[in-house]
């Protein structure tokens, strides 16, 4: 008998509904892989077996069965959980008690959701890492800030997981470690109870092993159809391919997969034609570090002041420069990103989506750096979907990702073209 | 010797720079006025007097001097404070002690503010009030949620308040109590640590005795100039004068203060002129419920889950609705917020700003209701800065309010218009 950790989730919920499957053999599927890959993978901030049992005890005792019965979910930590604690990454934090669920975690326990454990954030969803390392090679970094979540997917920890998102860290982690990760519309998923740092920026996601999972975990979550992305549109996109404005930092294996990429599309069907993105949505990215850092130092008001010691020093010199900076730029900066957004839908007028890279190329070698996010910032600012899809791998034989980036709103059809994307570019 | 609580923000500052005026003696006089009044008017969920004085004898011990130096400001207690309970007006959240400052207290703290305690609010900022009264008269609603901030300044007991606003709940009670009330363009106070109800619509602001006080507080909050509302402007402003969508609701004290305001700003030189609205603007109005009570139910979603029967009926019951609503209709709510927003500056092009009501008359009598915030909705979701400034009283001879209302970023222009409108119906 295959293990029900091969299910895709709609299957697993299927079975744990129709009573052929419990929640209890699920979750503990799940913890005899943890328990034979955590100590190598260090996904997890925080994990108690014995709870996760007594949730999934619950689910099986429970008669209203939700659109995610039973699914052993993992929450990054920087988003509060009631039972367990949230440390966002920080020692100033340690063993902190949240009394509350964030809104997005209530969200997925309403839908019968296993919360199966606190996946390791860089500090407060920032650069310093922790030590999660990468499954498919752990010398290199899975990527972050949501390390935790991807690397936990990757390694089949658990189905679905929680990231957030302020510059690149939902994209980037999954792309590394070659799982699928969805960045919703900005807004969409409620921050209540999350460690915010940006107020402009930062965006709760999901990951996934697919995209049909991570569409299946927005509509439970939300209540929004998210459609079947594995339904056959009735005809292939029009593709927007965008480098710009990081293209310069793309590895050689990324431009190989964008090629490639763009011509299995075209075999397929689609129009994949270069698009140039005019000065005012450039300008969008250039504002971002001033935007992030302004409001970060804001967010963290109380911990500078009170536990400065404790942050690290790069991050303390980014909150530094965060506060250095006039005031007026970080109302510049948002009038910047306000411009860009207004912008985008005519710069890519008549294209379905934009298709670009995920990464500057595979993982890099170390857990000291998670990577860069020049291929993100501006996706995030522009507060539309993105989703990575898996796409091979490059020279040391690590994951490589192709991002898919819709327009404000269009998250369905931004999922069901990513998913269009792998599957002509998987061939 | 007249009492130093009769000194504006500005004149209390100097002097305690200055070293001829102790913070002790500051506090020492308001809590001589709370330990007066405070059994009337009940504005505090928490204050303990040692914790004040040792704030203010580490002021006057301390030698870099802030711009707030020794300035009681009292908090809205759904904003997260270190030193002293944070309750959010629920049965649910009676005794949590948060381990940090919120991002706004934070840089209230940083500016050298004393943290005099924690307001009453209503029940997570909604509608089940508080047992704060009316320091007018103790039979009559302050208003809300921010009633004990805005009956605190009111009643002397501070010179500056944090409030917070998803639909009236700065201007309204700001009106309500005779004060100054200001709520800035969405996102210029960062939310991290308030208990953020609607994320589309919460807004941090202030409250003081004058504009020149809530100019000088958010100056020195935010680090962004918020000019000298005091200082005469060149010229006379071109005022836009809209009671839509809810003219209907003025009361008749409110439709005579509109007139009688129109025609001093007129004597005194500016232009006002009636403006209708545009469609889209008002269908942005229409949107407000759907999106305040679909956001809120989802930031609830632990409290409904745990402790519904903590939840007072009436917000159970719009916590219900909201989530009865299809999901769609909060992204539709969301999307004529954004029409509304884009198309808000060409409706009112070549006004300097909205003149316009705070609130539909006088404070209602009884504790039980807190009033009609159908002159804030509009211009809550439409993001840009709104001031109500005290004019004169109505047939109870309780306060009446002006509104004045600017465009996102706008902020330091309708400061100066609302204190030289003020200035102009005073006479």
């Amino acid at each position: 008998m295959t293990s029900p950790t091969s299910l895709s989730v709609a299957e697993a919920v299927r079975r744990v509904r129709a009573g052929t499957l419990t929640a209890t053999a699920l979750a503990e599927a799940y913890l005899d892989r943890i328990a034979a890959d955590e100590p190598r993978i260090r996904a997890f901030a925080w994990l108690d077996p014995a709870l996760v049992r007594r949730q999934a005890t619950a689910i099986d005792a429970g008669t209203k069965l939700g659109a995610l019965a039973g699914i052993p979910f993992a929450i990054k930590d920087v988003i509060d959980t009631a039972d367990q604690p949230s440390q966002y990454g920080s020692p100033i934090w340690a063993g902190w008690r949240p009394r509350s669920d964030a809104a997005a975690v209530a969200a997925a326990r309403k839908a019968g959701a296993v919360i199966i454990g606190k996946t390791v954030t860089t500090e407060f969803a920032t650069r310093h890492p922790g030590p999660t390392a990468n499954p498919h090679n752990t010398a290199h970094t899975p990527g972050g800030s949501s390390s935790g979540s991807a690397a936990g997917v990757a390694a089949g920890f658990f189905p679905l997981a929680f990231g957030t998102q302020t510059s690149g860290s939902i994209i980037r982690p999954a792309a590394f470690c070659g799982v699928t990760g969805f960045k919703p519309s900005y807004g969409t998923l409620h921050r209540a109870g999350m460690k915010v740092m940006s107020e402009s920026l930062d965006t709760i996601g999901v990951m996934a092993r697919d995209v049909a999972d991570c569409a299946l975990a927005m509509a439970a979550l939300t209540g929004l159809d998210h459609g079947d992305p594995t339904a056959k549109p009735g005809r292939a996109p029009r593709l927007a391919l965008i480098l710009e404005p990081a293209a310069a930092d793309a590895a050689p294996e990324t431009l190989a997969l964008i090629d490639r990429a763009a011509n299995s599309c075209r075999r397929a069907g689609a129009v994949v034609e270069a698009v140039r993105l005019p000065e005012v949505v450039l300008a969008g990215y250039a504002a971002h570090p001033a935007v992030m850092n302004g409001e970060s130092a804001e967010a963290l008001g109380w911990e500078l002041a009170h536990a400065r010691a404790q942050i690290s020093p790069t991050l303390r010199d980014r909150m530094d420069e965060g506060r250095a900076q006039p005031a007026a730029a970080l109302i510049a900066g948002r009038r910047a990103f306000a411009a860009a957004r207004a912008a985008f839908p005519a710069a890519i007028e008549g294209y379905d989506a934009v298709l670009t890279a995920s990464a500057p190329g595979e993982a890099p070698e170390g857990l000291g750096w998670t990577g860069d996010p020049a291929f993100n910032w501006l996706w995030t600012l522009l507060h539309g979907p993105c989703v990575t899809v898996p796409a091979g791998t490059g020279p040391k034989r690590l994951p490589l990702g192709l991002q898919i980036v819709g327009r404000i709103g269009e998250d369905r059809e931004t999922l069901a073209w990513a998913e269009w994307v792998r599957q002509a570019v998987a061939g």
